[in-house]
């Protein structure tokens, strides 16, 4: 090919240089060798956007590199690619969208931005013909958005079951494995880095609910937004709970779960049961994992670092590295395609096996009244188990497969019913041949 | 953009239509609009090249397409792309030459070519221009080749360790769960279809060398043959090994392992001692999996099928979705860059923990006997364990990380040793924290 060759190294504004920021600011300098090599090109990180010029940096780049001028940097003529970390919706969004119709490629982490308005900025991407890679803004370094993206272009994906949020799961294991309450699991987490001061976006599945909506607009190209993701945290799980599951076979994640059926998508993120031979069921500590089904590829599962500034800072680089190919090669931008509404499933009519742990008067008859509102609701029991606590009992139920609506029917029955003193937890199974 | 959009489908030369081939026919059929909606135009299956036409085939295509004549599909002008999926060195080596050449992209999922023949083909590839893409090639339909290419293409990767053989892995599963013999597991998998009339292939390793020669190759940049693979089959594992790997907290696994130190690299196909907290070790029946450890992103790993026609015709449609948007936005192919000559460290120079069974007469003296052997070949002892025997006595050890060298000096040494009976099974410890 006679390509006029670039030899000038491909600059780059990075916008935001924190944690993420700062790790690539050292990769690049520390792996360029590699990355020209792989690029094709030098990169550079020609202008850092900071916010406080005054704050002591690791020495990397010169001082006259760092501006507090973001507009400036995006508008600069003499800056190739915008990559963006600093997070939050604005200004991260005015920026982007101003560096992209400047025919500037852009890489973010932006979890936030990108699930609430990436349709808006994929058009802008595509009207422009410029990348907007996302790799870093689920599950950290794990690449997801490009097995997605590409490597299952050909392949119709029907179900995506992620843990996605490191705190939780570093919570949930630590109970699981220590034994820990809630409270104690998450000053640990606290403690370690893990978890915020307010615990809540992570706690209450937030975050995690944020992801959702990302992967199931790119896994089903279809409009999804945070909102129209069902979301429960995990305050709600107790130690009996998990002590529970693990004498049926199961361990307790938080997943987010997105299922496309006959044309349907149901996006949700809860506590779930997962059987223990199941992928899933083995990722721990502060890990993250996406396991996907796909119609022609079946199982795959894509496991690794979902938080931390190497692991996101890698992943942006990969981003980084792809988006200069292009720029050098005149390729056109990697844009999303067209982006479909499609209707949501309400979780009422979603459908899962259930694992429900009431306690009961230990009378005759208890269990036949139970069994009769099960039985009146459509719901199907798979396995009972029965502990005897004074005279009270505690009964843990695990259905066949029934729709949502119907276990809570069944559920606000019971607790009509005299000889049940309380309805405790009701977690999804998930996972689980059916 | 006002490139000049291309509308009419894209013609795809197919050579070989067995599992694989079909199975992508049937794919490119069935999700017709998702695949042209993600690589901007339609993908037409043109001509299939069989071995015999007589042969009846599944209907999605009229019988004209189908020819025996692979040079004159190469060579056809009105053929835009190539897919090679007949396997095996000769014939597809040259069509693939000549294909690329000509300037077609190449999509193949033929692993001992690419093993034996990639530093050639990628050259080929570079030269002309156009794509090589070989994702089905090694671990199905798991996405490696694009993660290690594109993801990680800014990070630095220390460490490859996969389960790519998903015969051997069943029949490891099998012996570890259902407690069948090394034979009963193999007649086993035949009867399924996992494993080959003849199983040398898979068993003795050599399946899983090609493929750690691939993935080491791509990993470091670096030009590696399967020659280069120390390889050790599992034809030696034996139900008491098996055994007293879960006694130990470990699973019994065939593992490809790609390392790079110091600028040199080492790759070896061999059955270790995987920790059960290890996500390898959850890896079962005929599932493949890859764990890299890479500089940033820390630890990562891809789960999957490793075989079947619906897996790698999916890894094989990825590509092809990704060789025709190159070709119709007219981007340069995705070369791999140079591959370099590093230095190949042997087996005996590289280093882990070592499990060892031996048997030994039940004396007084015999453990400082044995324990002495040790010592003075530089290898210190973690855990042993003794178990009697009658007479005899079993001993389990687990050695600190070793040099293979001093383990196999020391093992010469015990052979000589009057109260050593026997000096049985010594595996490898892999993935434990050292």
């Amino acid at each position: 090919m006679t390509d006029p060759v670039r030899t000038d190294p491909v600059r780059v504004g990075l916008l935001g240089c924190g944690n993420v920021g700062s790790a690539l600011v050292r990769l690049v300098d520390e792996h360029a060798d590699l990355i020209s090599a792989r690029a094709g090109v030098g990169i550079e990180i020609a202008r850092v956007v900071v916010r406080d010029l005054g704050r002591e940096r690791d020495g990397k780049l010169p001082a006259d590199r760092f501006t507090t001028d973001a507009d400036a940097v995006v508008r600069d003529p003499e800056i190739d690619v915008v990559v963006e970390v600093m997070g939050g919706v604005e200004p991260a969004r005015t920026l982007m969208i101003d560096a992209l119709r400047a025919g500037k490629p852009v890489v973010t982490a932006n979890k936030e931005l990108i699930a609430r308005h990436g349709p808006e900025l994929f058009a802008v991407a595509a009207d422009a013909g410029v990348d907007l890679l996302f790799e870093a803004s689920v599950a950290g370094g794990i690449p997801l958005m490009r097995p997605l993206r590409e490597s299952l272009a050909g392949d119709r994906i029907r179900r995506v079951m992620g843990i996605v949020n490191g705190t939780t799961n570093y919570i949930l294991t630590r109970m699981a494995e220590a034994g820990s309450t809630f409270a104690d699991a998450l000053a640990e987490a606290q403690e370690l880095g893990y978890a915020e001061a307010d615990p809540t976006a992570d706690v209450e599945g937030h975050d995690a609910a944020a992801k959702a909506a990302i992967i199931a607009t790119i896994a089903f190209g279809a409009r999804v937004s945070p909102d129209d993701v069902y979301t429960e945290g995990i305050t709600g799980v107790t130690a009996d709970d998990i002590a529970s599951a693990e004498t049926l076979g199961y361990v307790v994640k938080l997943l987010a779960v997105a299922e496309a059926h006959e044309g349907a998508i149901a996006v949700r993120v809860h506590p779930a049961m997962v059987p223990m031979r199941h992928p899933l069921a083995s990722v721990r500590d502060s890990f993250n994992a996406v396991f996907i089904e796909g119609e022609a590829v079946g199982e795959l599962m894509l496991y690794g670092r979902g938080a931390g500034g190497g692991p996101t800072a890698s992943a942006v680089l990969g981003d980084l590295v792809d988006a200069v190919k292009n720029l050098v090669s005149g390729a056109k931008g990697a844009t999303i395609g067209e982006l479909v509404d499609r209707p949501m499933t309400p979780i009422a009519e979603t459908e899962s096996p259930f694992y429900l742990l009431m306690e009961v008067a230990d009378q005759p008859g208890v269990l036949s009244a139970i069994a009769g509102e099960f039985g009146r609701h459509g719901v199907s029991i798979k396995s009972m188990e029965q502990r005897g606590i004074r005279t009270d009992a505690r009964l843990v139920f695990i259905t066949h497969r029934a729709r949502e609506a119907d276990v809570r029917a069944t559920l606000a029955a019971l607790r009509d019913v005299d000889q049940v003193r309380r309805v405790g937890s009701v977690l999804r199974v998930v996972g689980e041949d059916d």
